[in-house]
């Protein structure tokens, strides 16, 4: 229904708001996506709790506790969305002791259903999806994405490393412009890996299970495991391509999710 | 037909060689389907000259004639076709005098055939396409990539380009890895340009009509006219946008399609 209302909208005239900057957009849509996810997965499940971009945005809290938790993106790509650019997905993770317990990313235009439960594999309109056996990097293509943040240090990092990488070299870099299609990409063996500084949680907690059950590894950008939180990940087929990409990030530190609001 | 080969292809074991150097792919099926098109055209058109990118590769000239000229690349986005990455086309144009008179772009995983005849409009599967209207280059996304060069000179001109537009800002940058497919999307409106000093005349000669043909312009990366075999293109949806892009280009200059063939 999410997917429905996303390829609707898509033919209407799109209001465009900005949230942190000026690239950083957000439509109406968002917002009614998000709430008829919540208000569904509410109505069956009253006592769960929810972590949605545009419900953080307007203000409320972002921990992931033990509870069972639905980790919604509504429209991961809205700028994708605003110019209908090919990739625009609905994400939804759903988490309990902050382990991810299943994932859904509706890619919409592509009308592309990938799914995935821990320990039951992924799929992609019910077929299995299995990584890339690359683990030669030279012969990788990587995703990643540069990010709605304009800031010139941050910007020098992402540089450097996009260039280290492209340099060793690979096949090539891409970027679907979603973090949570990246991922897919990641399962289904079309890219290699994906890394990126400056996620959410929401943008990748049904995205890293659907890796991990199609036989892919996550990490933190600096190796060691990845932090949901964090707003950093590396999505790989094989420990061997991401220890390498790994190796070539020029890493740094964003205010986390689940840091305190500040007054 | 062509297109059938090529998605047919990729649910086999896809035998890789390499060409200028270790990430400029090229396979079988790209010598496969460039001698079908020639093939099948010959045999109606047994006077016309043929400009093919795996021809050329092989040793045939590369001189744009005022002769009937069929502009082929049968395999645009050859890296992504390796990975059963989402972008491959079958690119057609067709010259008389130097000027092209159609256009075919076939997007064979989207299964989108993109087609122009000069003064008859663009289409895509049959619907008329019309670029974006949009001439506030803060709310534009610009389409390039980063080509298949490693050479540290080209780099740096690339990545000096790419992160002046990056942060004019615009609303994002993307690269499908396909010339003829970037340029479709500046012609379907999901991206108000793209540039790349790099691609060849069968990368752009089918693309350049459709652009052109929906309501677009073309340029090169220094301002004034397009030339077809100069390496170089800015393709966008008005001069505005592509006089603001112009400015932010670090330009440089590669050896010509048409220059003599070193003995």
């Amino acid at each position: 229904t999410a997917g429905q209302i996303v390829r609707g909208a898509l033919k209407d005239e799109r209001t465009v708001m900005t949230k942190s900057c000026a690239v950083d957009l957000v439509t109406q849509t968002d917002q009614k996506v998000e709430q008829l996810i919540i208000q569904s997965a509410k109505e069956k499940f009253p006592t769960h709790r929810f972590i949605g971009e545009e419900s953080v945005a307007a203000g409320e809290s972002c921990i992931l506790s033990d509870d069972p938790t639905w980790i919604i993106d509504p429209i991961d790509g809205t700028t994708n969305f605003v110019h209908a650019f090919p990739f625009v997905a609905v994400s939804i993770g759903f988490s309990i002791n902050k382990q991810v317990e299943f994932g859904v990313v509706y890619s919409c235009l592509e009308d592309k259903m990938f799914t995935a439960r821990r320990g039951k594999g992924a799929f992609c309109n019910g077929e299995a999806l299995q990584v890339s056996e690359q683990a030669d990097i030279h012969q990788a293509i990587v995703a990643t994405e540069f990010g709605s943040s304009r800031d010139p240090a941050a910007m020098d990092h992402i540089f450097r490393s996009l260039r280290n990488i492209l340099c060793l070299p690979v096949h090539g870099v891409r970027g679907a412009g979603t973090a949570a299609i990246n991922m897919c990409l990641v399962a289904s063996g079309c890219v290699e890996a994906y890394y990126e500084i400056g996620i959410h949680v929401w943008d990748v907690a049904a995205g890293s299970l659907i890796v991990s059950e199609a036989g892919g590894v996550l990490m933190d950008v600096e190796g060691g495991d990845m932090d949901l939180m964090s707003r950093r990940i590396v999505a790989a087929n094989n420990t061997t391509i991401a220890e390498r990409i790994v190796k070539e990030i020029v890493s740094f530190t964003l205010q986390r999710d689940d840091a305190p609001l500040q007054s």
